[in-house]
């Protein structure tokens, strides 16, 4: 298997202006607070996703670089603007200062906007495109922003931000999960499947992939804020609680979350049999994001 | 001449979801926040410069409307993040409550996220490419990207911020405004002439048209805030000195700044003249730009 995190890693830098061309840019702070960012790193489940999907539908991995690049700086941008004072206020992200402790509100906004919209510039690069085509380039830029946006990403924050502190029913927690962690999951590897050339079909079957990921990994969230320790998680344990925020943990109890998990892990993987090609890495993804502890 | 606003505002409203369709939505308080600002209205500068231009290259007006709404959410986006209190923190926008002061700060900031990206949602839409092609539409969106980003708009908001308070000179004044304000609407420019047909020097021509407009129309802004009165401006004027902030006037004085709106204007219509059509329109909004009082 292929160091994806390291790849799209290297490759996110590409797509930032480097050394003397940023540093004669009057406006470098923002290319700076951008690749802070960036860098900062996490598991780089939805790029290493649409690598995967690309090389399992028909294509490469390195033709879905660019896309790859694409999400991960949506995903990157939602973390910064998340960490706000106005939204969750949060000085710490993995361990280090979030992006407005280190470049102040109003740059830590902007490198936000900057990176949403970088994300397109991306995947409608000429080298996108000559990568895989025009078709296939505007496709998977309908699906980024689609999913990324008011009935999407964007749209979950929002359920999630109405919701705070009220006893909400769990179709509200379901949908918010969906909207919020399972549509970006979800892009990610219909994008791929694009990438490769699948049919419509098969993208259909991404797409249920990546949202059954999706709650599979928002429950075990839910499960590990309550039965983690602190030291493994890296955050504190209990917040949900703390905040008397309705999760499925506190609405359907451990074993019933348990039971969930295996289940969305078992339909992700089921959807995974209609694609005719070596599904296991994807397979193996689903398999260890079901395990985790932390 | 075409009611250009009126076109744009009622095609603004076909781009969120409505009535029934909104009301059931769990999110619904996002889209209304993002209608109330696309709402708010303004000269439609930007989109009607896409749908003119479409006509002068030879295409409809009809076919760039997926693009003149696009466009015209990137300005609405910026509006509301620019209004946010960690940015100019301003309680009013063209007469009425900002975005945040009616849906709250957390509200605001994704509805301008999610204005931001339904801008490519709308821009490689289905109709869009029913309308001029996918590969018209590819150039359209990768257009919108690189200009209202890091090395467009948000740049020149970014080089506006880190300027404030300081003695600047002349070429950073300039390149703020190139980007701030000349970027965006060099976009509009390029994308209509894109969205006609136009070959690559006409597109470049198009770009010329849009830099000056927006460097002639910054330069005015500047001398309205010294010469204008607070009825006329309908904001306070006067600000830029009490901000000690430099401007062209500040800069260069007021003789000099109506000669730079005069040429800038002049450079702005003649790269109409390499277009083989009728731009009578195009020439008329630049004329009126730069004679305006508010």
């Amino acid at each position: 298997m292929m160091n994806y995190p390291e790849i799209i890693e290297k490759e996110l830098m590409n797509c930032l202006p480097q050394g003397d061309e940023r540093n004669c840019l009057l406006e470098k702070c923002l290319v700076d607070s951008m690749e802070y960012s960036l860098k900062a790193g996490g598991k780089r489940i939805r790029p290493t996703l649409v690598m995967l999907f690309s090389k399992a539908c028909g294509g490469s991995e390195e033709s879905a670089l660019p896309f790859a690049c694409g999400i991960e700086m949506i995903h990157t941008y939602s973390l910064i603007h998340d960490d706000l004072p106005c939204m969750d206020d949060d000085d710490l992200r993995r361990g280090k200062p979030s992006n407005h402790k280190v470049f102040g509100e109003d740059i830590a906004l902007l490198a936000g906007d900057a990176l949403l919209t970088h994300a397109f510039s991306t995947v409608l690069s000429e080298r996108a495109i000559s990568l895989v085509g025009a078709d296939r380039a505007v496709k998977c830029g309908k699906i980024l922003a689609d999913l990324a946006g008011m009935s999407g990403m964007v749209g979950g924050q929002v359920i999630d931000l109405i919701s705070e502190g009220k006893k909400v029913p769990i179709e509200t927690i379901s949908e918010m999960h969906m909207k919020k962690t399972g549509a970006l999951l979800a892009a990610a590897c219909m994008m791929g499947a694009v990438c490769g050339g699948a049919d419509e079909n098969t993208v259909n079957y991404a797409r249920e992939y990546g949202i059954n990921l999706g709650l599979a990994f928002q429950i075990m969230d839910d499960i590990l804020d309550v039965t983690s320790s602190e030291e493994a998680l890296g955050k504190p344990i209990g917040s949900d609680k703390d905040n008397e925020k309705s999760t499925f943990v506190t609405l359907l109890g451990l074993d019933k979350c348990y039971n969930l998990v295996n289940e969305y892990t078992e339909k992700a993987i089921n959807s995974l049999k209609n694609i005719n090609a070596n599904t296991d890495e994807l397979k193996d993804i689903a398999l260890k994001l079901s395990e985790r502890k932390n």
